[in-house]
Parts: C-alpha cells; structure tokens; sequence
C-alpha cells in the first residue's frame, strides 16, 4: 500500500473553532465542470451613479437623503434584520419548540463616496478610516449589545444588492451560534493547554510559512489548515488583543495594510472583483453580568475571515450543497495548494498592472 | 410596548438536531430585491441527449458505456470524492492540525432512463423503484462503511452540472460532522425525555397542523419550527423507523407517494423545476463496535430534508451570506409562513394543468 500523501488521499481536518470537520479530496479539482457558469465581475463601474442608494448626495428607499460624504458614512439599514424594541418572549415547549425574542440593530457603512472602488482599489489610508469606523462601531453598539457583528458581503453572485463599497454591521442582545461555538472553543483550548489558541495557532503558521499568504509587522494571513471554502483565508493579529477596539495605532494602521495586501491577491488571481464574505470576531460584551474584565476574555484573540465562494474561475464556484449541507463540507483541493496560489499572485492590482 | 408576535417581530428558534439557531427576521421579506437575478429553470428537456453522460447506452466521461437501463441505474462516480484504499494515517499536533485519513466510496443513481423528467414527473411506482434502489445501497454500503449519505442536488443553481433525474450516495468510514450532529441530539433527548425526538415531534406537528404540508397513513412533511431555507421541509415517518432498509413495504410505497406530494408542491411553487438539495439521515453503523442492536440505536428516526435555495420567486434565491456565515443562519419569513404557501399549492403538477 502506497504511503498517505494529503496532496493525493482523502481526508478530514478539524475546525478548532467550530468543532466541525471538512472532508478534502484534493484529486476531486481534475473533474471536469459542466454545471452553472456565473458572470465574472469585471465591468467597470462610474464612480457616481445617480440609481445608487448609497453614493452621496442620493436619496435612499426610505426617502432619506445621504449627506455629502467623503470618509465613511454610517446609516441604519433601511430593511433590518433586527429592531431595538422587540418586545419580550420566550417559549421552550418540549425542548422541541424553542424560540426567544431578539433585540438588535442593523446599520450599512459606506466605504467610500466613489461607486467605483472596492476595498483592494481604496488606499491604505482610506481602508484605515473603514477600520476606525469599525472600531467606533464596536464602541457604540456594545454599550447595548453583546455582539457586533461586522461583516462585508461583495459581489452580487455573493448575494451583495449593491455594488458601491459598502460593509454592515449588525449587534444583538444574544451572542449568535457561531460566535458563541468560538468563545467556547477558545476558552477550552486556553484552560486544556494554557495557551490562547489562535496566538498559538498564528505562531505556528508563521513559523511553517506553509499556508501564509501575506504578513505584515504585526498581522498574518493563512489559509487556515481546516479552510472550507476553496480560497477562504484567516486574519490574524500577531500580538495578543482581545477586541478590535484595543488595537493600537500601529495595529490599525498594519491591519489596513493587510487587508490591502490580501484583498489585491483576490482580485489579482482570477483577475476579476474578487467576491466575499468577510468579517470579524471580536470578544463578546456581556453587558447583564457587569462589565467585563481583561481576564474573563483572556481566550479570545480577535480574527477576521474571508469566504470567498469562487473554486477554478472568476466564473465557476464552490457549490456547498448535497452532501456539504447534509453530512459535511467539503472541499477539492489542499488548504495548502489554495495558499500557495494566492501567494504567487502579484502585490500590485491587476487593473493597475495593464496601465 | 406592544404584545410579542411571531409574524412580526425577529426572534431566534433552536434547532433540537444541530444545537444551532436561527434568526427569524419576518418583516423583512418586504424589502425590495435589487441583487443577483438567476435563469429559471423552465426549460424543457428532450427525453433522450445524445451528450448527456447520464442517458442509457451513452458513453460516459471514463469511456465505460451505460447499459440500456429501465429501472434506476447505478455506478461508481467517475470523479469520486473519497476512495476505498486510502491508506491510513492521523496526526493532532497541538489540537490545530488535526488530520485523519479517509476511506469511503460514491457513486450515481440515475433515477430514469428518460432525460426530460424530474422527481415529480415520475410515477409513484417509479419513485418507489429509487426507493428500493435506496435501500439497496444501505444494505451493501453499510457492510464496510459506517455512514451512507444518500442525496440529491437538484438545478443548475444548485451546484447539480446535469439536468439527468439522479442522485448520489456517498459512503465513509467516520460518521461525517452533521448526522454525528445528529445522533448526540437524539440520543440525549431520549435519555432526558424518554422520548424519541423526531417522534415525540412528529406527533405534535400533526397535532399542530400549523407547519404540515402534506400528509398520508405511513409519513408527513412539516416545515421544520427551526427551518434555516425558507421553503425547508422536514420528510418524517409516523411509526418508529430506525433506518431506510427498516420501513415495511407499505412505508416505502407511502414514502414514494409523499415524495411525489411534496415535489409537485414544490414545482408549483414558483411554476419551475424546483430546485434542492435532498437527502437521508438514517440510523448509522458501527462497524468496528460489532452489529448495532435496536435498542444501541433506539434513539434514531429515520428524517428526510429538502433544502432548496429559492427565496422569493424562481429567479430570486436566499444568499447564505455574511451574517449568515460569520454569525447566525438568518430568514425573512416564518416557517409557518412557509408552510401554509407549500399547502395551498395544487396536488396536480403545473405542467399537467395546462394539458
Ligand atoms: O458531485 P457533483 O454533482 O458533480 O457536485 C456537486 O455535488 C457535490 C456534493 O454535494 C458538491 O461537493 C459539489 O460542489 C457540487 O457541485
Ligand atoms: O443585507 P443585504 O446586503 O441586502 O442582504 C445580504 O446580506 C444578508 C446578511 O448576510 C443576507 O441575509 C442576505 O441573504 C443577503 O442577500
């Protein structure tokens, strides 16, 4: 029997923070594709549309004007997902039918008042003002919230509705399933080995260099070695810090710097607008149980995550379907392999490069 | 402050099968759509394709030939995702890079000879032949593996590359992430209940009404209290079943029945092929343990799901975007809401109606 070899056999990985496994089956990339083809995002936009609810100037849905902005420009979302007044309720019938009323807020930040631009064509001073809006959110929205969530859908095959830069926040009373997994994940890790999981977890990646795509003074960028989505990439700070707001200048500064860095490597691999999910994970508030103390929050580390759903092309993606959503996610070629590629990628923008 | 009321206000459910939640955000299907719009599928296909590597006496993509198949036809997917002779091996160092070797098979289960129909085109006795077809492949796969995840990817938009009627089974060694889900949640509700979960559900579903879209003697389908798609439903047997190969020959044909129900419900829905994914969580086995007893997987019912993407029309789906993946599952309308739209559908499919 040949000896295993993760380029070739399949196998499973676990997801530290969430306690899943992904199934890789890396020789799976050489199948043919014969199913939907996706339009590739590669027209170029004005940098003023007079259709757009979000350029300056321009009246939303909702009738409200937008001011003149030139720094990023904070609105409540017109169709939230979530409302400050929700009256009270819980019912838990049988363990069966359980269900709580949710309070929470949803607000849009536009990134920038040109239509045109996304965040890899923003220059790092510009990506730094989204950064302190994010933190000034934090800020804001954890004086009634436990979790505030940031979070950035791009491109429309990404169900993004708009193209002008723009990210969202979203805060709740409850911290949501997913968060709530990577506090407990983290706080077990922190009491089983006595080191903060994901500083560990940066350190050893640093050292490897195996899945490291783009680094900087004081952040990292990997391809995480449980990554499900084909590209998928983690954002991690290199010094302990808890929560976005206690990044230091420097750390913001470097974060826009990154973030410049990585989103370039996105655009650049399928020379196209790069679509995503990103946000971040930020240690939850616990405003009912008294302020917070630096040591209640010792196992969280702050980390951002892209998914973005492209696999071979800027026109064929990752399906997560059938057995990803049944039985495990899965995926067709090594973390490893998807690092590599991003890291080959030029550090300047493609649109750039043909001037 | 007004009364708590589902229809209006977000609130979060929870999900007894996964122990995660979901927002419920049920105002906000009013918000207008302005994002990605996807090709319905309406198209009519011919009954034979003389380039689909699905029809019978074709070739496929590995040279091998179909037979002329009648009846479901099955083979080992050409581009499988796991494979039987994976060697073994494991690492877990520092509980990040945790890895293991998998072993496992797939394959294809072409549901007719004839190109141009879907599941709620075939008979009920054709449906029935899949069935059979189904249980078939527990019994042989369940011999060397320990989990056999029978589905169906349904639609271009679905991640599904060929419009031939056909599933797939995908058997491995280790019980994957969702069904380990699974099998922990049933077994701790019986072990605190007494009760079989899915069980004890399905009586008070049927009791309820509230969430049944259709019914016979042997089985029912609700849209689950803690549905994440919006048009979600949950397939249920009204006795206790363990596994598929477990149901009497009056279940499977009841089964092929209310597969017919529910998919021509779904058709006419938004008058397209509706698209889904599909597929069983059956009792598993343990293989290495020595034979399963009845009373070892007492905890088990047997449950289908239909998880299909369509939201708002055939050509606007959900995007499980952003909140979605970084924070919480979201919807826009109640499961209940859901439900009564499946219910008032036509029994009759929409293609026949206009015969
Ligand atoms: O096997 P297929 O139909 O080619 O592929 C489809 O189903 C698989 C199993 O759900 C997914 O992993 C793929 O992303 C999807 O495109
Ligand atoms: O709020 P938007 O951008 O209109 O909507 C988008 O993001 C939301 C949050 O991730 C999702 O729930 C929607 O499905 C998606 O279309």
């Amino acid at each position: 029997m040949s000896e295993f070899n993760a380029k070739d056999h399949p196998h499973r990985r676990y997801n530290p923070l969430t306690g899943d496994w992904v199934l890789v089956s890396p020789h799976r990339a050489k199948r043919p594709w014969q199913g939907q083809i996706e339009t590739a995002a590669t027209e170029q936009n004005p940098s003023y549309d007079h259709s757009c609810f979000l350029c300056p100037t321009n009246s939303r849905i909702s009738g409200d004007l937008n001011p003149d902005y030139k720094k990023p420009y904070v609105f409540t979302n017109d169709f939230a997902a979530l409302t400050a007044d929700t009256p009270f309720y819980q019912r838990s019938d049988d363990d069966l039918f359980v269900l709580k009323a949710e309070r929470g807020t949803s607000r849009v930040i536009c990134y920038s008042p040109d239509h045109s631009l996304t965040m890899p064509e923003l220059s790092v001073a510009e990506i730094q003002n989204i950064v302190e809006e994010w933190i000034r959110q934090y800020q804001d929205l954890s004086k009634t919230y436990n979790w505030v969530q940031v979070f950035e859908n791009k491109g429309a095959i990404n169900g993004c509705s708009n193209p002008h830069p723009h990210g969202q926040v979203w805060a709740n009373s409850t911290v949501p399933t997913l968060p709530a997994k990577a506090d407990t994940a983290q706080r077990e890790y922190l009491a089983k080995h006595g080191k903060n999981l994901l500083l560990n977890y940066a350190e050893l990646e640093q050292h490897s260099g195996e899945r490291t795509v783009v680094e900087n003074d004081h952040w990292l960028v990997v391809v995480p070695f449980w990554a499900s989505w084909p590209f998928e990439t983690l954002v991690l700070p290199k010094a302990h810090v808890r929560r976005m707001e206690d990044l230091t200048p420097e750390q913001q500064a470097a974060l826009a710097d990154i973030l410049q860095q990585i989103t370039i490597r996105y655009d650049n691999l399928f020379q196209c607008s790069f679509p995503y999910s990103m946000g971040w994970h930020s240690a939850p508030y616990h405003n009912e149980a008294g302020a917070d103390t630096a040591e209640s929050i010792e196992h969280w580390q702050l980390h951002g995550h892209f998914y973005p759903p492209l696999l071979r092309s800027a026109t064929i993606k990752k399906f997560m379907v059938g057995y990803e959503m049944l039985a495990e996610t899965q995926r067709d070629m090594t973390p490893e392999q998807a690092a590599e590629r991003l890291k080959q990628q030029s550090p300047v923008h493609y649109k750039q490069q043909s001037k």
